[in-house]
């Protein structure tokens, strides 16, 4: 490879192929099998697409919103997926993801890692409108699939009502819509007895 | 619910999850299992992401670019993957994701499913500088999957040297960086006697 720029570039596009196989414990909406991060990225950039209407603040950036959904996840090769709802999983998550997102973005060259590495610190900082946002659509969809699939996604794990809101409630500042939809669909799983 | 509008959104991204089970010939790069719709569509977004300065027309919108990789192989939940190289899956392709287009997209609110189908028709037809560098990375990404996979994504077919740069020379205009790039590779490719 004579361009050793953008041989780099094709070497974390093809590193980036292992999140294929970082399974989540979300299941896929026909129940069949676990969803992987890659699949739950793409639905992420779909919803951002189609649900960005629903943002509260109308000064948003929606290229960084998708770019952000399409990599927040590639730490996960490394580091693994920690269930949101898990204690224990997520206790060193920080350090684990902060190590595994500079070996990953660190195969790029420099400016392109720069710039992946303040995506990624962004979105989880959660602090600006954007990561904001992109976040809300990150619980938001674990949720419809675990509506969806009987909550298959729950099953290892005791989540109860109350921890579902609490994950979910700062989307009714972000995307007041979407909170009352979610709203609904926590009722709903509630009356079906998904909840522990 | 209460909010029909976004009713019919959420329809649509539940629809949508099925593309999860279209298989493409392709193998991801572990090269254990076939590859799948989304898996694909996420992948080329990241390459939109981290290849666009290698277009030769700067004056590219590159959000439109990722909503068509996005949502480009959405037709295929209907219609089914037709595998590039193969004339008789080819033949009536048009025909069947047109109609397979109007259903999918024709679950979403109206002025949802304009934007849609004008996306991916621009997509398709192939003449317009975001629809060309989104078809440059919809090839050559399968092609960085048969190099690394020792070709099992062309196993079942007869895959020639020529096919693949019939299919491939266009980026030669798009992006140039690009196509030499794919010149090393399909060189690569034939010494190792992956072509049929």
């Amino acid at each position: 490879m004579q361009n050793q720029r953008l041989e780099k570039q094709i070497q974390f596009i093809i590193a980036a192929d292992q999140v294929k196989n970082v399974l989540r414990q979300n299941y896929i909406i026909d129940n069949t099998r676990r969803e992987n991060d890659a699949e739950h990225s793409w639905h992420l950039a779909l919803m951002a697409i189609i649900l960005f209407e629903y943002r509260k603040i109308k000064d948003l950036d929606l290229l960084k919103i998708i770019k952000m959904v399409i990599i927040h996840d590639l730490v996960e090769i490394e580091a693994g997926d920690s269930f949101a709802y898990s204690v224990i999983e997520n206790m060193d998550k920080r350090q684990r993801e902060e190590k595994a997102a500079q070996n990953i973005f660190g195969i790029l060259p420099e400016d392109n890692k720069e710039e992946m590495l303040s995506l990624w610190h962004e979105f989880e900082a959660l602090e600006t409108n954007e990561a904001q946002f992109a976040s809300t659509l990150d619980r938001l969809q674990p949720l419809i699939h675990n509506y969806k699939t009987e909550a298959s996604g729950w099953k290892n794990y005791k989540v109860r009502k109350e921890d579902v809101i609490e994950r979910n409630r700062f989307t009714k500042e972000i995307a007041p819509e979407l909170w009352r939809y979610i709203e609904e669909m926590i009722e709903e799983i509630e009356k079906k007895g998904y909840f522990s």
